[in-house]
């Protein structure tokens, strides 16, 4: 959609909207992920990793199984969000000098992208309940529930044993 | 800090690093929020946004003290991801042309501020008690239980009035 043309008239609107915007969000994520297993040294948090990233082209699918419920055209909007925690992860890690602190660093970026998910699919259920489509609620609420289910495990892996590490 | 000059070589510069970034992270949410209650229809939405306001700028003193604890120079670091996230609040909130289907995205775009900050709180707590400053890590956990607490109440707000009266 332009921008400041004023296209969103409805909640449907600004579902349909959301939902590009996530579905962009996700395809940057399969793109980054490969980067940050590269990056990672802890096995555990390379696997964690590489995982996600099988979680992640997963949630792509659902994602377009969505826009086909809904019978909406399949395409994603710039995410400005998602860029913008990208490019920070990115950066921050460009700046680490020390392997064991960077898998911290690495796990907090991570976790600041599960948490822009979370909340984005914790509106676009809430969204898709009020718009009468419960179809749609639960297949997005497939997805919210891996987001959360990846952030306590990268929590349990960082209290447990990488923040340990790095210090 | 600078670009991939690799200045972050311990886990405590990290710790310095994440708190300058929400510490210009706050600051911007204390900037972009008189914009979204002017543009906030609901009275009580309006209403939890003044008062999240109020605490924001509470959220900056507290991290001021956490500064001065650690005994390092109050100052940001350019934040990428909250510029991206209030972008694509200001974006989308251009783009809606109904007053009551606005309400519905400025909370969607206020939850998203307040899941990166829930991020970068539990993150900065966790780094601060394996430092052993548990002292720091007391004053981040009451900025991060405002934050979830806020959170909560634009989730108890949309679900039930604002995105009934958007559909």
């Amino acid at each position: 959609m332009g921008l400041f043309t004023r296209d969103i008239k409805t909640l449907d609107d600004l579902f349909v909207h959301t939902l590009r915007d996530i579905y962009y969000a996700e395809n940057q994520i399969v793109k980054a992920l490969p980067d940050m297993i590269d990056k990672a040294t802890d096995t555990r948090l390379r696997q964690g990793f590489q995982s996600h990233l099988v979680e992640t082209k997963n949630h792509v699918k659902r994602l377009e199984q969505v826009f086909k419920l809904h019978g909406v055209e399949i395409s994603g909007v710039n995410c400005p969000a998602i860029d913008g925690i990208l490019e920070e992860a990115d950066e921050v890690a460009g700046e680490v000098d020390d392997k064991m602190v960077l898998d911290a660093a690495l796990i907090a970026a991570a976790q600041a992208v599960e948490h822009y998910e979370t909340t984005r699919y914790g509106t676009l259920i809430a969204w898709a309940k009020q718009l009468g489509r419960n179809d749609c609620a639960a297949l997005l609420q497939q997805n919210l529930d891996e987001e959360k289910a990846a952030d306590a495990k990268l929590t349990a892996l960082a209290e447990g044993t990488v923040n340990a590490k790095a210090a």
